[in-house]
């Protein structure tokens, strides 16, 4: 029974399957008249532009790295395993991001157009292309995993311990390379929003979306590369980092139980995310509409997709459960239904304080009208208080599954901590299906814009602006999971860490009323707030680059203003690549260095204070970031919706103010911040016999 | 020895003369003219009638709780002495802030009249009214202490123990009144800065200060009530709660030391805040200035008094360890030290990111330049990268105070947490003269408002802005001190706490691998947002109360707006202040309520990690905040004074959206925040006998 990781195996070839007929699906349609065909190559373009300049830096980053961990392989420091389970996970990371972005690029023109047809085509289109994105994360991370498990077991004969800690390891590439996704991303597309519209809007006097702005097709590109790119990266890596620790974790919490073979219980993440695509699968067909249905219809097939999914995993996994482990550990089931429990609540949460059809937006939406600054305060507001609850249901989860996983094995620490692992793990089992009706919204979004560009007939507009609206909506249940599965899995991910620190032989301890411990904290707490004060102050300066090429192009290209000669887009979106990669350098040292360098001043306990800190203010930031952008966004559509003086009006004027400043909070440092309580995890777990052998204190 | 605590009734006693000394030297100057007084007597009549309302709101609360603290020592869950030390506790913080309310009110036109023969003058008497602030708190302090700890020994002939486990519940009481002085005193002079503005200046059309707007007077009672009574009641919570703490923590430390009688021990603190009383006062007279100096200059005068007391101190303290302890015990004055350094260069630090004499507040001012969002996105950003530095500091004051007054007693975590404890006193050592550099502003720029209104030779003007621009330096030091000594503060009466539950035979862990130190640490991280944006809502709330009443008199008071009849000045201050204490219950609950809560639910171990996560992500959002705001303020003030605009510009308009988004920020929930993690400490200490006995988990 060693092989069950040839079910995961089979699983994600059958997710990989599913990818390629989406995309045929989708390829086969129509992308329109030559001018939709036109916008829409500009925006593919452009994101291949992007996606060029990215990897070119990353490769660099990951070169030297790979040289560090290569160094420390050799001292010893770690297995020789590492540094290529490194360059695997980023390598798989990106190419998530890619697979889903190339699509979602080609998929856009072709939604816009089905949508003259109709609703239920448009949605189809958009949300197949989702589905690339969705099976492309989980396809690529069973492959990564199942091949690495088979690879280690069969070529090199290895242990279950040396297996489960050198899969772990691959979680820093996926998390480096996220972060870079996501924080490059995110960087780029509020640099180009802002920009474009400083010199397009204010300067030039042209539209918004008008194809004369050089900066235009990047602000679209930006959607993509942040939205599907960045996404995709960062859900690989959440995926990926849940499985791995939780398989790492199933080893030592059942070395102390010999009555069951370890090997179930590293099986048990993997064959639950392995139905879990299954189902998945299974869900997407139930995701059809009638033409021209409601809002709240469309709404409610894409749930109905989701909901079956969920609910068949976790009826399923009672039994994965019982025939692996035995009837006895019915409490591991609890902690897996713990997980799913928990993500669809903290996405009713943002759903609640982020959406327009309740009080919170409401009333942020009416303090307009004494003002920006009140309506900044209000968000700011709004934002903090929402993350209460977030927090008060992951604190349940976790203590629910802690306490449920060792019913009967009361004591056995690590027993508790995979229970809370699984919980992540259960939460994001519906990955799969949960992402394709997330990646679905951008792709909606884009062809939105190309109809609006193409001037395709106003019903067009009409239908892709349901199927967007409906995108913000599946995209906060998406928020949700991401930051719940982030700490659960961090937590997960820093109990490996002391594991580590124990298998290297190092010194440590985990009292609070250690000083070591104590300052780790603060350093980690205060980390969340540099690193998102370092990417909303790098949005700035991109978009002050932006600025000047735009302006450049303006006077230089003769007929641009006439439209008789094509901006060079591409170069503009080189431009806010350079610049957002250029910016994202210190925000991915700062996640590198300060655990490393904790670590050698203050030994393994001020890491394990660190990681702690990182997490808990971590999680509390990125909720009140994305909440508070998310309402001011809102608050600004249902202003222009004809509300508090509607579009035009000084509310109106005063809701822009707040909708910008949450841009960089929801969509640069809010998101990031998820990866990067990971990240220092990661990197604290590979580092970790460097800290075990040299420390000050 | 065991009367060492007559030094510090006698330290205290000498504090209380020079109060009245210096009451009396400043009450002896003339008024000014009867405009003056007119106008001076409105403040004052309004800020007693503040003070009543408040006082009046607080005895309830006071009462129920005293209430329930009899019940509980009915039930043997506490000593008959705590019901007693908490009230006796909240009545002098109470006190501190009315005495030192009293005097700036009746300064602050008695320095507009003396400005008037020049800049010396003026400097005298507005410091003098901040001297005694600053010292009926440490007056105050040392007397309440001196007093307990001298009836439990003389009268009921107590054990040290008992005697230190008693004093240091004094300090709910100071800090539950602190916090309604700080939060309401907020909450009341920001609603009635915003309101004044909204109905007077935008509504009516009548200039800033006028004193038509009845309103106006209710503004500079806000002053009043927030930055002096507020600041009193805030400080003098600091400065015992850092005393009490310590010396409950010499005796314990001192159990495992034989050699060295505990009395010793617990006399430390008390003798170098004693020491630091009287060097303060000796401080005070070396400031002074010639008529009209450089601002350069006068900063200076006020520098060369606290340096001298600081190092007077830091040479002393030596003597003080080397003759009560031993001169073993060098690593003991060591931390004293690290505290003293540490409060000085978090003060530093404040100050470089928040002058505008350094870039990154010109830079914040250059960023007007694209409009209110992005001085909104940059002054947050710039709140948020503040954090980093004082977060290093406060680690190495930690770590330094730890492990230096541990030497040759490795292990006794104990003796390290007073370290860090004693580090707190060093840092508060010098209150008596800080508190008056600080208390001083308020009362300049209060005299800076008579004389507007008053119509006083520009000259005058030009002086009390001299010394109300020089009041805003020294806040930002009397902030770092605030904010620093919190930090050290309640990671000692954490410390206390755990000692609780072990003398309550309570069962807890202190492993961050428990999940519910865990889930207390994500609750505790998450209070301080929870406060803070429940303190920004009702400054709104209380500002919409304000325009109510102030449309009302305006219609209703015929000859007012002629001038020809006096506005209700009390009755707009009495609504202010109904309004902020009604909007302070909910978040005073909060703070007495959650500890209690998660105690009962998740038992000792919850709610250590719960102050842990509320101290940690209190301190750090207390700096983003404060630094935040006072950037955002000096950025205003950089533009007025005829940079990037200059006054009117769009530029300054953004900057006054800035500023206004700062106000709560700086002024109502960044300095209540310091309060709320002590309180939070305290309550859990005197309900530790209630977790120790019933818990869910």
């Amino acid at each position: 029974m060693e092989d069950l990781y040839l079910v995961s195996l089979a699983a994600s070839v059958i997710a990989l399957i599913f990818v390629l007929i989406q995309s045929k699906k989708v390829l086969a349609f129509s992308e329109g008249n030559e001018l939709m065909q036109k916008i829409s190559k500009a925006i593919r373009t452009g994101a291949a532009a992007f996606l060029k300049r990215q990897y070119k830096t990353v490769s660099i980053f990951f070169l030297c790295l790979f040289v560090v961990l290569c160094v420390m392989a050799m001292f010893d420091l770690l297995t020789w395993y590492v540094p290529f389970a490194f360059i695997s996970g980023g390598f798989f990371s990106g190419l998530s991001g890619y697979i889903g972005m190339s699509i979602a690029t080609r998929a856009n023109a072709r939604t816009a157009a089905a949508a003259q047809e109709g609703l239920n085509r448009g949605l189809r289109i958009a949300f197949s292309a989702g589905t690339v994105m969705g099976f492309t994360v989980v396809g690529l991370g069973l492959l990564d995993i199942s091949l690495w498990y088979g690879i280690m077991k069969l070529v090199f004969n290895e242990s279950l311990e040396t297996i489960t800690s050198a899969i772990i390891t691959f979680g820093m590439g996926a998390s480096s390379m996220a972060l870079f996704a996501r924080v490059g991303g995110g960087i780029f597309t509020k640099g180009a929003d802002v920009g474009a519209d400083l010199v397009g809007k204010v300067e030039a006097g042209i539209p918004e979306d008008d194809p004369r702005n050089p900066a235009t097709i990047a602000d679209n590109v930006g959607d993509n590369v942040g939205d599907v790119a960045g996404m995709g990266a960062d859900l690989y890596e959440s995926y990926v980092g849940s499985i791995v620790s939780t398989c790492a974790l199933g080893v030592l919490a059942f070395n102390k139980i010999p009555a069951v073979d370890r090997v179930y219980a590293v099986a048990i993440p993997l064959i639950i995310a392995s139905i879990g695509v299954l189902f998945s699968i299974v869900g997407t067909f139930l995701v059809k509409t009638k033409e021209n249905a409601s809002q709240k219809y469309l709404l409610g097939a894409l749930r109905r997709g989701t909901n079956f999914s969920a609910i068949a995993i976790a009826v399923i996994s009672f039994f994965v459960v019982w025939l692996l482990l035995g009837i006895e550990f019915y409490g591991i089931w609890l902690a897996i239904i713990a997980g799913l429990f928990a993500g669809v609540m903290i996405g009713l949460c943002t759903e609640y304080f982020t959406s327009d059809t309740y009080k919170p937006t409401k009333k942020l939406a009416k303090s307009s009208e004494t003002g920006s600054a009140t309506i900044i305060i209000n968000g700011i507001g709004l934002g903090m208080l929402s993350t209460i609850l977030p927090v008060v249901i992951v604190g349940i989860a976790i203590l629910v599954a802690y306490l449920c996983s060792t019913i009967g094995y009361a004591g056995n620490t690590e027993l508790g901590l995979y229970g809370i692992a699984l919980a992540a793990v259960g939460m994001l089992s519906t990955l799969g299906i949960t992402l394709s009706t997330d990646a679905y919204g951008p792709v909606a979004d884009n062809a939105g814009g190309i109809a609006q560009m193409a001037n395709l007939p106003a019903e067009v507009r009409e239908r892709t602006d349901a199927l967007d609206s409906l995108g913000n909506t599946t995209a906060a249940t998406g928020k949700g999971f991401a930051i719940g599965s982030a700490a659960l899995t961090a937590l997960a991910l820093i109990a490996n860490f002391v594991e580590k620190m124990d298998a290297n032989g190092g010194e440590y301890v985990l009292s609070l009323m250690d000083p070591r411990v104590l300052v780790g904290i603060l350093i980690g707490a205060c980390l969340p707030f540099i690193f998102s004060a370092l990417t909303m102050n790098a949005v700035g300066r991109a978009a002050q680059s932006v600025v000047v090429e735009v302006r450049r192009q303006f006077s230089k290209i003769t007929g641009l203003m006439e439209g008789k000669s094509d901006a060079d887009y591409a170069k503009c979106v080189d431009i806010c690549s350079k610049a957002s990669l250029k910016e994202m350098v210190i925000p991915t040292l700062l996640a590198i260095a300060s655990p490393i360098v904790v670590g050698l001043v203050l030994g393994g306990s001020g890491v394990i204070g660190l990681l702690c800190g990182s997490l808990v203010s971590g999680f509390i930031l990125a909720i009140f970031m994305a909440n508070s952008g998310g309402a001011w966004d809102n608050a600004k559509k249902y202003i222009e919706a004809g509300n508090y003086g509607g579009k035009g009006s000084d509310q109106h004027k005063a809701a822009v103010v707040g909708d910008t400043v949450g841009d960089p909070f929801k969509d640069t440092a809010g998101p990031s911040i998820n990866i990067l309580i990971k990240l220092l995890s990661m990197v604290s777990i590979v580092f970790s016999g460097l800290f075990a052998k040299f420390s000050i204190f």
